[in-house]
């Protein structure tokens, strides 16, 4: 499929390094919610001020292990609020990253793109008299709930610096971000798990885009094999660009009009021009990109 | 020195027990912060859309080798943005736990309380006349750039969602957000450090502010000590509250107004009395904190 | 052209109507400018904590009406920061409606869609070789710039709660945001002046586009034109239902199946067939909306 | 009362002011919440894209009469988002507005300051044992409260930004924001007006902090009254200078420090010394700013 950079046709690339991107980033994701978990699981019983004035710290320590937690080594009359601060910030990013698989999924399913769509149910609109108008409303709503999350890490942040050993303007906060951020991030988990599981990817409709330029994505390579072959660099840069310009205007071939123009047959034989619009060329190293994140032997 | 839970006096704790809350808490976000370096310690060199088109996967690694730079195993034109949130992120964490320590100092300097102020260079205010007036202006700085930190992180979670192989909507944002944030936390932990090296602490002051419930403070333990020596629970309460309430309202010390109340005398020695109001009692369990934290072996 | 919500193809509208929405919302915003500008414009010099100890409130009205500001009625040593907050959120309300803008550019420039361009200066990339690769750079600079304006609204808004008669922590945030949102935004508004001025509309391309579904956004009327005929509307709908169908499926005119379904021409005239497919009858009341707006008499 | 900057003791002030401070401010609010709710009374029926296609601007606009509603003058599938961007930012301005108030009575509620108190429910801590102990968590929540509805205003900003003729991202934002906001802030203008209604003020307890600095605060009165009877200014600041070192150090009397001081009494009166020490007349002028407000004829 080709890959777009700005919105604009660039190079190709392939469906498959755009899920291992998103592989790699909930990764790094799961990481840094392990980490983010490890960080809220504490407890204390340090008394009113963080001095375990009534209760020994042993008694702290017991109870926390009854309860699989980790005692806070030093509190005031609450455990610290940066730990809250990292737990909603890591659901943010986490929020974030979803919200970027489902804006590649909402621009894929555009109705002039149309490389994939998420899941439709059967009569979910009751209208298959606009067969064409399958919205993609879950990916929609992922990215809508990660502003959310976003907004909620930031009255995190805010709840940190507390008034000496404690002032409870947190807790109203955390009534609200705690639940919602984490009963968020769960549903966008689910509603993001059943749009890849159920994803409609259209290779043929991939394989037409390619092409949407008239071959012009393949110009670089041209331009390259023109001169690998002894022509100047200002010479074949002339020979590359009008013959775009031609295809661009006209929406002609690039490859036909390159192929009937002999200033350039006089230097590249048809095989060799040709083998410039092989997009598996381009794709040739995808496979150890793979290899590095482990997906293949 | 007095403990204060919502601004309000609580309990005696000391001034050591909140300096080894902002280490500990300082200990967390170095953590973060190196995590976070890790995180964006990474580099490509893998073309336009990240297919190693036009150089090899090897040439990625020699590169990122020599810069010190981790290969990024995945990429598309850029490394993905959710490393440069995290970064962003961590800084953001802890610029909020030095608005805390910054937060704590400002409190701690009001006329009123006046138990620390940060140093004072001769001459800084260039007015004598008035001796009283050392506004702490660093940590009301320090507690003003947090929130500025605090946005940047938010613009930083906005730049994760970019358009498929890349659009540079992040860029700009990336040119304001970057060194600002960097320059804000370096300035704000210079900040700090100054501030903390030459804090002025006030012990005199700190005894004489425990002192202004007039010993109010202490009441939980003399009722204990009254229920303790069998007195019910319900009669223990009232002599409490009776002589509670007198030495608030009229300022006078709840101790002395015990001793001379024959109902508690009754049951209460003068030196089991007087022990209730021993504030060292209250701290025994410190030392175990600083041991947690191995700050005393 | 054609209308999209979610992305995919809905409706006709016009190109002039999405002007006709900026140009209601420049307006909008026009106003909440002036009315935050009027917001800021005040001045005081009510001394040290509001109380004119030193000075006379006629010194205050005098020296603002010299530098056309309105006295601040009431005033501790400073203006009050809510007047601040509300002027960096009427920016930043404004950087979201020119993000608006630019995010319909960019989506508009796409290589499937491309239908509008930013103006694109002649050897601005330097590549003739690729053509079709004219970047929406100006447009994508702009929707991450409304990232940091809005960031600091944010933090313009944790500044409106200052200590007593004024703590100093607002003056390091607004150092850097009010310089940093006004520059921005001014920026902005010259890049989206230079974007819309010099835009390139295709028009060619939009009618070209509004087939893309081979006319199913007109399957609406279709169904409505056969049960004004009498059909009775599950029949209609089978009827354009199955043509629907097949036009998706095997890409072909959807008005040419219905014409040649006898079914259907039993009921439709050629006539009143193809007037179902006449984009112009969705515009009719688009000049109605000129009117309201005043654009046209 | 003592006016109070960056925490520390300044020049006398009084709490009308701060009220006044307060009314002031809540007037903006309510113009900018009228403003807001005007923005966001629209209402439009234009069909999927804005066209008005299948009902005419005619129907809308009665509609929109009979609702209560401004017929949006041009739309696309939905009303444009900056109008409910405008209403939850005005929200989170008054939100903010609250905030500072709540901070202010949070301070002066602190045990060391304590020249007010948030209305206490009898019972309301079931303890009398530590009748100091009243926590202003009343306060303590509008602050919190504020947190969450300014992260609101965020997604708000965010919402903005739909693709063309809309997208349904903005959704499942509102769907929280909306109600969440206007009831946070709904319950935060009860709690506010139940704590205003009852708060507690002590008068006494204003005029003894109003001493805490034993006077130094009238130091600038002193030093102008010596110049004004001819003393050189560098000869005044040394007499103000050593007295008022001495008072703060010692916590002596700044004024019978100086009665004392030959050097002062042979240029000063004791009835010229007297009048500097005079909160009144610092406070002369605070009549014309609450008629400025119209709160005095």
């Amino acid at each position: 499929m080709v890959g777009r950079t700005h919105g604009v046709h660039a190079e190709p690339t392939t469906f498959g390094l755009k899920a291992a991107l998103w592989h790699a980033e909930a990764g790094r994701n799961l990481e840094r919610l392990r980490r983010a978990k490890e960080a809220v699981r504490v407890g204390k019983i340090s008394g009113a001020v963080g001095t375990f004035a009534h209760v020994d710290p042993d008694v702290e320590e017991e109870v926390c292990r009854e309860l699989g937690l980790v005692p806070e080594p030093v509190s005031t009359q609450v455990v610290q609020r940066d730990r809250h601060a990292e737990f909603v910030g890591a659901l943010a990013l986490l929020a974030a990253s979803l919200e970027k698989i489902a804006l590649e999924i909402r621009n894929l399913q555009r109705t002039e793109v149309l490389e994939a769509e998420e899941p439709f149910a059967e009569g979910q609109t009751g209208s298959s008299a606009m067969p064409h108008k399958r919205n993609p409303v879950g990916a929609e709503q992922v990215c809508g709930l990660a502003r959310l999350v976003r907004a909620n890490a930031l009255a995190a942040l805010e709840d940190v610096a507390l008034w000496h050993e404690r002032d409870i303007s947190h807790s109203s906060v955390e009534r609200v971000i705690l639940p919602d951020s984490t009963s968020l991030v769960d549903y966008m988990l689910h509603q993001m798990d059943r749009i890849l599981a159920g994803l409609q990817v259209y290779p043929a409709r991939m394989r037409e885009n390619l092409d949407r330029t008239h071959g012009l994505i393949f110009s670089q390579r041209v331009l390259l094999a023109l001169t690998e072959r002894g022509l100047p660099r200002q010479r074949a840069y002339e020979l590359v660009q009008r013959n775009a310009m031609r295809a661009w205007r006209e929406r002609r071939s690039f490859h036909e009009l390159l192929a009937a123009d002999p200033d350039v047959t006089a230097t590249l034989s048809p095989a060799a021009l040709g083998s410039c619009f092989d997009a598996a060329w381009y794709l040739r190293n995808v496979d150890a990109v793979y290899k590095r994140l482990g997906l293949v032997p």
